[in-house]
């Protein structure tokens, strides 16, 4: 393995962890806990589980003697920075309570599970892997383990191990799966205990107990680093708006905090789009506003940060992409029985309902045949694969096109479209990421040696220095509520959408007016683990707003 | 002003500089120089500045007395990292000659000069812009200075302002027109000094004297951190290939200098597709080669690095795509009134020459549209708009499908498409380009007092700690020939593409076999400024395999 120069001084960095976590614990148990929502009905799927107290650990003297055990580790869907360090953290914990015990990585993520796929995790693996990013060490994999005899592979592969603690690191899903599952195997008495870890630079996994996934903070500073970069060589050039996507799924936290981070000239919010009922004119509309805004200070050039989730927002075309989904179902063949791309939008445009037909023609031609061509094997249009950049670039344009001959824009007008999603997931996690995930690491084996199961690490206080940081454990079920999935009810985990009244959201919108017409940009620069505290150690503006 | 903490801590560094810069200064000059090609011609065109010897700067105890004056300086051409410290570096230089003396700033670039929109950088402007990436501080321009009326309009505006030495920082044709501007005011004898500091992130501003052009350095390691990053998503979800094309123009350094510090599975010279004389088919080969024996190993995932240049390197696109150039225009109404992209297609098919037509008809469809649609004010192709990387997946993707069909493959191949360019052009300089173009800065400024002219600020030794770099000056004409520019012969700095018989070229061929079967990614990680030094203030292996 050839490690660049910073892989080699990063393998030193020793990650910060709360007083508690520094030798011995005690656990404290809190108030017993409610579901979120839907109780009745969470208790009652989860007879076991259900109710738990929240945990918090404290530091103390008391020296206990834990006897050895095998844990396995599973790290699932989308890779976000800091996967590694909760394995160290976690293979470190179980070492210092004793050092007979074994860490087992099933490989792939939770078909490694079912399939018995392991490797053992000794330190000559794990010592490779510190402070680094990626999730390669075991791969990742997003196979759903959901199903009975899924869970009863899952328990005889444990037993051929002898290991009587999983712990899982993934998403709101993964982590409703690692509840359903920990309850299984609790009716059964089947001796596995089940330990979730909040994982997703979606930043869309939190709550009053789980203050920020793992990840999220380090991928927004490399895509703030980048949008930076952009606003020094917009603000240089003088010549191009530059469209930004950013990833983040459904939720728009990471292209609001990357718009904290940097302060754009606008920074479209999908959960304000949909509460305000919009359509895509009107999106486009505020975006052409600014341009004009602009152009008569002479500025023709400035940054749009836009979620990925957009489109799906957008009352109108979430309706149409409903229709077209049934519709390129059931015309599969006529419709690629056409010769051109023109017939086929106006086949289409006939069969729509009239309100979506509307929007449809008035969609620019390549992002229309775009609705019409990409689908995925079940025949649905693929949102994610959505240029929403190139869209949003098209209509600006052809709007601007048309105030300048109504003489109302004197500015020019070109479009640069990004898309920043890769390029964050696998970096290396910065020491806020790297001291969160080591101690979510810790808290795990901290749990799993206190005989818990259906909880996932929790550590809190995240705002103040790590040594303040309170570790514990949140019952999975608190954070449950019933919704429809495939159409069933399932007691999942709320995920956790920008609210719209909560003070991120606010600042932005305190200041986007003066961001948009003047240019305030901010250039974070890349991440650095070094320097000054101020510099290196800071967390998210998200974070810091919240408390 | 709001500014990160980044920034804020980044204001306080000291560049670092050759020990010959940090007290008096002696200027010692070397032989007579002669340009590198077609010496008769260029010393001709340049009576008053050919020949000019190489200057070396030496430390000296002596202390000169220097009269105040004052200097302009442009930025020119597109940005490079560390733009604003060649500026501090210089005003540093001035005002430890006299304090009395000024710097003024041509705004928007060299029409800047021509329209005399300046402003006087003082310490209360440069202290906010040390260190930074960008040329947000007086802006940067294209326009070409190359008419005498411009060179008499900037005459006229230097005496309005009591100048009499500018600083031109800028590319290959900037320097050239440096170089023509420096001639024609020594012929005059008006007392206007030219001096010009050697810029691009493309890398292709170099000779034994310019060891490298500033900005270089730091773009690369953005580029490097990124494409890092995606190597380790790839290899932790092991699902995809990432085709990644890299700013540069023409020449592939950026391409070869990242491959070189990351490792990927397939890294494209433009230089060696055209050296081969290759198809575009054949390129296409080379990577379903990798790609084929990479999933006998069960790797479906990996990455591919492209130069920006690539299509006008492989000779039969650069005969098809002057065709088109010719036909476009010819035909513009024809093809305009056609009603589909595919009747489109058949009609220039037919009018292109056989080996052309036959190029551009087995074409994506999607590319050959793009060749017919995207083109600029005077009907050319804008061969640097192609989406190069997404043709490439597709022709990957349709080869891989026939091999299959076939049996001849076994795995899975799906494409991601990425471009870096903007992100890297503007970011903060590493320590290196920090120091640099500091040093440049402050070369220019020993220069202008020793009353030279018609010279490049040169620093040198580059591999070396900063205290042993040599600094001194070039005479731009050394580094020019004669080429056709515009239908007439032209004095120009000849440009720097990648050599075959270099180190860092070998160097990849070497290796690359090895990183095409195997996965042996290196993740440089991002650009550090406070750690150790061999993290911080390392250059780019190009350098050190070129020494």
């Amino acid at each position: 393995m050839i490690k660049s120069p910073l892989q080699i001084a990063r393998e030193k960095y020793v990650p910060k962890v709360p007083v508690s976590l520094k030798g011995g614990v005690k656990v404290v148990e809190g108030n017993k806990t409610e579901s979120v929502a839907d109780q009745a009905e969470i208790a009652k799927m989860f007879p076991n589980t259900y109710g738990m107290p929240v945990l918090s650990f404290e530091a103390s003297d008391e020296k206990k003697d834990y006897p050895a055990i095998n844990v396995g580790v599973i790290l699932s869907g989308g890779q976000a920075p800091g996967g590694h360090n909760v394995i160290s953290g976690l293979f470190d914990g179980l070492k210092s309570q004793n050092s007979d015990s074994k860490l087992y990585g099933f490989l792939g993520g939770p078909s490694g599970l079912t399939d018995n796929e392991y490797q053992e995790l000794t330190s000559d693996v794990i010592d490779h892997y510190r402070n680094t990013g990626g999730f390669d060490i075991i791969g990742s994999g997003r196979t759903k383990l959901e199903e009975e005899a899924q869970f009863d592979q899952t328990l005889e592969n444990c037993k051929k191990l002898g290991i009587s603690a999983l712990v899982i690191i993934g998403g709101d899903d993964s982590n409703t799966n690692a509840a359903v599952l920990a309850e299984y195997f609790a009716a059964k008495d089947a001796g596995v205990q089940v330990i979730g870890v909040p994982k997703t630079i979606d930043g869309d996994l939190k709550t009053d107990m789980i203050e920020t996934s793992f990840g999220f903070d380090t991928a927004c500073k490399v895509y703030s680093e980048l949008i930076g970069n952009i606003q020094r060589d917009a603000n240089s050039a003088k010549k191009y708006y530059h469209f930004i996507k950013l990833m983040g799924r459904s939720a728009s936290h990471i292209a609001l905090e990357c718009a904290l981070q940097t302060q754009p000239n606008v920074a479209i919010v999908s959960e304000e789009v949909e509460a305000k009922n919009m359509t895509l004119d009107q999106v486009v509309d505020q975006i052409v506003d600014v341009v004009v805004k602009r152009a008569e200070n002479d500025e023709n050039f400035g940054t749009v940060l836009i979620p990925e989730g957009l489109v799906e927002f957008i009352p109108a075309m979430k309706a149409l992409i409903a229709e077209l989904n049934d519709m390129l179902a059931k015309y599969e063949d006529e419709v690629n029985a056409l010769e051109s791309n023109k017939e086929r939008r106006e086949f289409v445009a006939e069969k729509l309902s009239a309100d979506s037909s509307d929007v449809f023609t008035k969609l620019p031609n390549s992002f229309a045949n775009q609705l019409l061509l990409d689908r995925d094997p079940h025949g649905n249009v693929q949102v994610s694969m959505i240029d929403t950049e190139k869209l949003l670039i098209d209509m600006v344009k052809a709007k601007v096109k048309k105030l300048k001959k109504e003489g109302k824009f004197n500015g020019k007008f070109k479009g640069q479209a990004h898309f920043f999603g890769y390029e964050g997931r696998c970096a290396a996690p910065s020491n806020f990421d790297a001291d969160y995930t080591y101690s979510l690491g810790n808290t795990a084996a901290v749990l799993i040696a206190d005989g818990k199961t259906g909880y996932m690490a929790s550590v809190r206080n995240l705002t103040a220095p790590a040594e303040e940081w309170v570790a514990g454990g949140v019952p999975v079920t608190m954070l449950m509520n019933m919704e429809r999935r495939h159409g069933a009810m399932k007691p999942v985990i709320q995920k956790a959408l920008v609210k719209l009244d909560d003070k991120p959201y606010q600042t932005l919108v305190e200041n986007r007016t003066a961001w948009a017409q003047n240019t305030q940009y901010v250039y974070p620069g890349p991440i650095q683990y070094f320097g000054p505290s101020e510099v290196c150690d800071q967390t998210t503006k998200t974070l810091q707003l919240e408390k």
